[in-house]
């Protein structure tokens, strides 16, 4: 590349998938990449952007002029047209726009930049192929050659009455299958799953997977046919909400990776420590209350780790469980009041093989007596109450429209921390 | 269903699709979701098992009769029949393969047991259609006729020579679109990604969501066209190694869900609670050792908990960041010590605010200065290596074969928080 040899590189990357140019692409900077884009056919060019990872496509997107971004734009499904036009300022995402020649793309990407992008309006591509149900198969054929330049890949073809209704599919297989003169009203299925344009897309992704759906079609309330969302769509969805709950349960702000800037990451990571820092410097006011009892008894200090591990185990183990639960509704049939008893029957047997233990490790090795009683006793408690707050929590969150998983990240954990310290000294405080 | 009411049943789940009827099922015990079963069409009911969860088909299949199995086994595609055989004894599975009718899928599924359940060769269906290279589209067709019988749905063409060499694909709406006497080596695309059988089943999920794929071929180590993975069964191997990875993170062994039962909940999650509580129960000993300290300055125990909550914090985000790009290789160029560099800086940064926000919180709310000075360097340090551990060890977890995301679980969080008290009390020891 820095030698510019142009042949080279044209030749080198002929025939090469566009997914593995793309990867190629995230080891030159931005303008050694557009040098290399340049070189390459403009659907080529499309199709690598399209595959980019968000964040480095904007970085790529500023270095193109609007025309150059429209000639992209022509080449790719209106879906993939709104995502890269998302990232655009306002103005150029007008010029851009301005600039698309075929009306009726124009008039999808502006139907489709109305929706928020996380639900199905969003997610969707208008172009599809339907069929009327009174077509024969061979009108069916020829539309499907008509309608199939700006498709790149038909997966059902959408059966809709003279409103433009969502009636049924019938499968590519069925219409070649079929005699000529055969009407679609006798071989479409009817019953078929569709999603409406404001569900959101962990639903969508919910139906596509359980109903083990390749597309699915999209909806309006009076159940008029939109669009189509297809399951590579899901696949990302799928993908981004797991990464999204490891870095909520990681404590990482944001949609940071690893090659982001040291800045970045500063920034994605730094505001959940500071929590952790304020309320480890609670914790040591809260200890400093009972400065009497620990210059007393020094060994009251030994098992503070102990106790706020355990907590804080326990704390995410229970949620943890109940995040999964909460993803897939099916599983769990059970009343909020079965569901208490069960949990609390968990953390009564796992609360006293531990405490049980951690008395017999303390006979062992001589601990005092007295103290050893204390600190099974407060283990006994934490682990019920990290129980009981690693359950309910996310369940609450859930309700109020937080992401659940929250429940096993750095703010929830500190506050599981403090409460275990408390009982702990509470006991210590009553018994001692 | 406590009235076996048969005809009400059977009216009322008529067109409800299978995997409505298997999400109700969960609600019923093995005994009335067999005699609800019972009622339906084999093909319904064939669907319905394979729609189960796992570890809820297999006490399902419990009481189902070889001969029974054999009928849902002749109904289901080879990849879903093999998953279900696996859930059998060898004694039952033999009966049920003795007992299928069709000798070509009886052969395939015999096949596929040969696979691991976690490669593509265990993913796979043999159930797909080819042509020759030299057929025309007529002949494509009649052969598309022929096979699709035993075909759920047709993804692509698949295109080989006269050994059975994967050569390359063609669609459906190519076929559809062509002349009559065109040649299938005309129309076909050479450019085809295919996997090997051996590949893991996270490859092929990487290789399935990065070319945006919706069925990929599989093929021996000579070339041979073995079967093809479809994207719901990928979508299946995400959702479950996002679990997974859940689950480590957690703390939890195996897979359990919240419907499991007390044994297998409590079974689960104690392994890690215990491990917990060794650790707890050494940092007790480690910190007895500094008895004389402490009963000397007594605040010294104040910041126990701030010193190793930070350090949980900051190994757990640095961990995650790595397993991150440990799961897409792309994303991360550099050479490992160009990265050490990065996440030294990032710790460096990390460590100096948080030093300077305790000693600042230390001096307004009135601590002990030569203490203050020592917890805030104490933090400072426990930053660094925390992030040096938590980045280095899932490079290492990962190099010798194991889950990346064991860094994030309690045995590493364990260690780290032993470090941290470590690195603390040596200060507290050198410099009081």
């Amino acid at each position: 590349v820095n030698g510019r040899d142009v042949e080279f590189i044209q030749q080198s990357l002929t025939g090469i998938n566009p997914a593995d140019i793309s990867t190629l692409l995230y080891e030159f900077n931005a303008e050694d990449s557009k040098y290399v884009l340049d070189l390459l056919p403009s659907e080529v060019k499309a199709e690598i952007i399209n595959d980019l990872d968000e964040d480095i496509r904007e970085r790529f997107l500023k270095s193109f002029e609007p025309g150059e971004i429209t000639e992209i734009v022509n080449h790719l499904d209106s879906d993939d047209a709104v995502d890269i036009l998302n990232e655009l300022s306002v103005k150029e995402r007008e010029e851009v726009i301005a600039g698309i020649d075929n009306s009726e793309k124009e008039a999808n990407i502006l139907d489709l930049l109305r929706y928020e992008e996380d639900v199905a309006g969003g997610l969707m591509a208008k172009e599809l192929i339907k069929a009327n149900l009174n077509w024969t198969v061979v009108q069916c054929i020829e539309e499907i050659r008509r309608q199939a330049e700006n498709v790149q890949k038909v997966y059902s073809v959408y059966v809709v009455d003279n409103e433009g209704k969502l009636l049924g599919r019938v499968s590519l297989k069925r219409i070649i299958l079929a005699d000529d003169k055969t009407k679609i009203s006798d071989i479409y299925e009817s019953d078929i799953i569709s999603v409406e344009t404001y569900m959101s897309e962990e639903e969508v992704a919910q139906i596509m997977s359980k109903y083990d759906l390749d597309a699915v079609p999209v909806v309006n309330v009076q159940g008029k046919l939109l669009g189509r969302i297809t399951i590579d769509d899901v696949v990302d969805v799928i993908t981004e909400l797991a990464e999204e709950e490891r870095n909520i349960m990681s404590g990482i702000a944001g949609d940071v990776e690893e090659d982001d800037s040291v800045w970045d990451l500063t920034k994605a990571r730094l505001p959940w420590l500071i929590v952790g820092v304020i309320g480890g410097f609670i914790s040591a006011k809260f200890i400093g209350v009972f400065e009497e009892e620990l210059m007393r008894i020094t060994a009251i200090a030994f098992f503070i780790p102990l106790i706020q591990a355990t907590g804080g185990n326990v704390g995410i183990q229970s949620s943890s469980i109940v995040v999964q639960s909460l993803a897939n509704p099916s599983v769990f049939g059970g009343s909020m009041f079965k569901r208490l008893g069960k949990v609390l029957l968990v953390a009564i047997i796992n609360g006293l093989v531990l405490s049980l233990m951690v008395y017999g490790f303390n006979l062992l090795t001589g601990g005092e007596g007295n103290l050893s009683i204390i600190v099974s006793m407060a283990l006994f408690f934490v682990v019920l109450i990290a129980s009981f707050l690693g359950t309910v929590t996310p369940i609450l969150l859930n309700k109020v429209g937080f992401n659940p998983a929250l429940a096993s990240g750095p703010f929830i954990t500190t506050t599981n921390d403090l409460l275990g310290l408390a009982i702990y000294f509470y006991i210590v405080h009553l018994l001692i």
